[in-house]
């Protein structure tokens, strides 16, 4: 660290984002990217004109992207706000909405970004404890005094709630913003942007990093009716007023466009998810349903770790959580069919070596344990 | 605004962009663009494989293009921080090194980004006045017991101060943090860069949108040392831990390796710049020296806001600022040869039809005074 850095930030950490070492090539599958390359659709908007005008700016207000989201939800352009990935529209709806008005509140076990960035910014952050099998309690999200932060599907469980019990949460809180992360959506549930009609409080982000393959481009957007869009211009005029580039508008917009594409890649996901998750309950694995495109299990005969570690060594990388609750579970983006059967023969070659007898078999939970308190 | 928007960011405002109507083609010269493409090798870089790989994310540390920046100024790469654009660094600066340290002070008349951020986040910012000819009085800004932040060359002015100056500056503040903003450094002064060495509270921005002819792209970049340059990585982390899209990345690197393409672009700027120069000169206009791709200029026979308004009215937009002190002159970028002298030939149609009798002439400043009171 500086000597200039202010004592606000010092000794803060931010976002640990998955590991990409290039010491050799890895299946990465700790990133929750989807597999497959972005529609035939976005490779055909790089047009000659495009490239010789990058001497101009953006358009700052996404205006055709903002219109293809807007028309894919059949809802007003006003009702949507574009950036540089939904990080970063998280980071300005938590300032704009959270600051000073008793944060947000979300559950202990969610997409980290959410505490961090809180910490961080020393804004209020309530953590609601999920229920002992990482489901949400809605109603702990009712009547709670403060605004509400919900990934819907959660991440890294991949569990989901209802339109219904997002609905009631949004009810629940009528002078409070409830804000629902739709990164995953696509992959197993329904958007919650046809309640905007009746739900006022709400706003739904969403990203298309992974269901429409531009993890790359940056790209993210909110909706929400058109007053709390216009808060997130307001801070976007602030902090980084001109905003996606020229390119990722368009790739993005092309995206957006082509749904036929999505579908079909999200079909295969979701094939291939099933058949991996029944695949690791054969194992005696603990697995969570999934409404995502990645699982979230608890290996059986060797730590979570271990797993992590072992599967490293094997070119596999996996996400691993040191801490509490999740440290005996692994996350898995799911990849190609071609890639998970290798994966799933890796951890069949993991589970030969390092299995021991059952009796001297250590519980995940424990050697968690021993590694936190080794810390 | 929405009901639910934080107290301490209601009622503020962001940085105002340059219009960017769509009613009609324009010369569009308000937003110091550069009026070439980008360097031929930019235009290479896009293979099929950085298209059909865009379902993964970039770098976050944006390895190529740092290093390629690293390699222009024989530094280390550990040196280099990028993001997408200046202004999102600027922002990460003033929030890291400027939070409860004093704040920052820059220039009364200087790029509004830094007094619209610092008002909006409620840091202290100090604005130290211009001399009555615009230009930066050093002394100012020895021993002024908070960070600097200057511009320089200084917009929208375009004068400079030397090497000397800024070391001068560095050296009478060990306690502080210095910021030179170097957006237009290569249109006509030295950058600060090889400072480095010598002055540790140094830290140089530059950006690829007006020389490297990438404003579509949004990239900018830090110099610092190591130390600072982490701190920049930490506020990342914890704002935007993604960094610049892939493709800018690619695009960026390559237009930092074309360094003979970058001085045969300015070459053209600069000798147009003069050559409008003098012609505005012969016009009688008060026009200041240029550092940069744009002039900034006091027209006579008409306000600057009659001329800006004549300007658009003909399909020339250019950047007045209804500001203290400045809402007298006019900034304009300059085009290329064929498109200043449309302008030059426009701005003589507005005067031959604008201008009345010498002594019906209202000057220039009580036109403003009137406008002003009038609000």
């Amino acid at each position: 660290m500086g000597r200039f850095m202010s004592r606000y930030f010092r000794d803060k950490e931010g976002y640990h984002l998955g590991e990409a070492p290039k010491d050799r090539t890895y299946i990465k599958i700790n990133a929750n990217e989807s597999p497959y390359p972005p529609s035939p659709a976005v490779l055909e908007v790089l047009t000659e004109k495009l490239l010789t005008t990058q001497n101009l700016y953006a358009d700052p207000k996404s205006t055709e992207l903002t219109q293809a989201v807007a028309d894919y939800y059949h809802i007003r352009q006003e009702q949507v706000f574009a950036d540089s990935g939904s990080d970063v529209i998280l980071a300005y709806c938590l300032l704009a909405f959270g600051s000073g008005r008793g944060g947000f509140c979300f559950p202990d076990v969610t997409y980290n970004f959410y505490k961090t960035f809180s910490t961080f910014f020393g804004l209020q952050a309530q953590e609601i404890p999920l229920k002992e099998d990482f489901s949400i309690c809605v109603d702990d999200y009712c009547n709670c005094g403060c605004n509400v932060l919900l990934a819907n599907p959660n991440a890294p469980t991949g569990l989901k709630i209802s339109l219904a019990d997002v609905e009631r949460i949004a009810a629940a809180n009528p002078n409070h913003l409830v804000i629902i992360d739709e990164a995953y959506v696509d992959y197993g549930n329904e958007s919650c942007v046809p309640l905007l009609d009746r739900c006022h409080n709400l706003l739904v982000i969403q990203t298309l990093s992974k269901s429409r393959s531009l993890a790359g481009a940056r790209i993210g957007f909110a909706i929400s009716c058109a007053e709390n869009i216009e808060d997130l211009f307001q801070m976007k005029a602030a902090f980084n007023p001109d905003s996606i580039n020229s390119i990722s508008q368009a790739l993005g917009c092309a995206a957006m466009r082509d749904t036929a594409y999505m579908h079909q890649c999200v079909g295969k996901i979701i094939r291939t998810r099933e058949k991996v998750r029944t695949a690791l309950l054969q194992r005696g694995f603990h697995v969570l349903e999934s409404h995502t495109n990645f699982l979230f299990f608890e290996p059986v005969g060797l730590s979570a770790q271990a797993l992590y570690l072992a599967l490293k060594q094997e070119g596999v990388l996996v996400r691993y959580y040191d801490q509490p609750r999740i440290c005996t579970y692994i996350r898995m983006s799911i990849g190609t069919e071609e890639q998970m059967r290798t994966v799933l023969a890796k951890i069949d070659k993991v589970l030969l070596h390092c299995c021991k007898p059952r009796a001297a078999i250590v519980s995940p939970y424990a050697s968690c344990q021993t590694r936190i308190e080794a810390n």
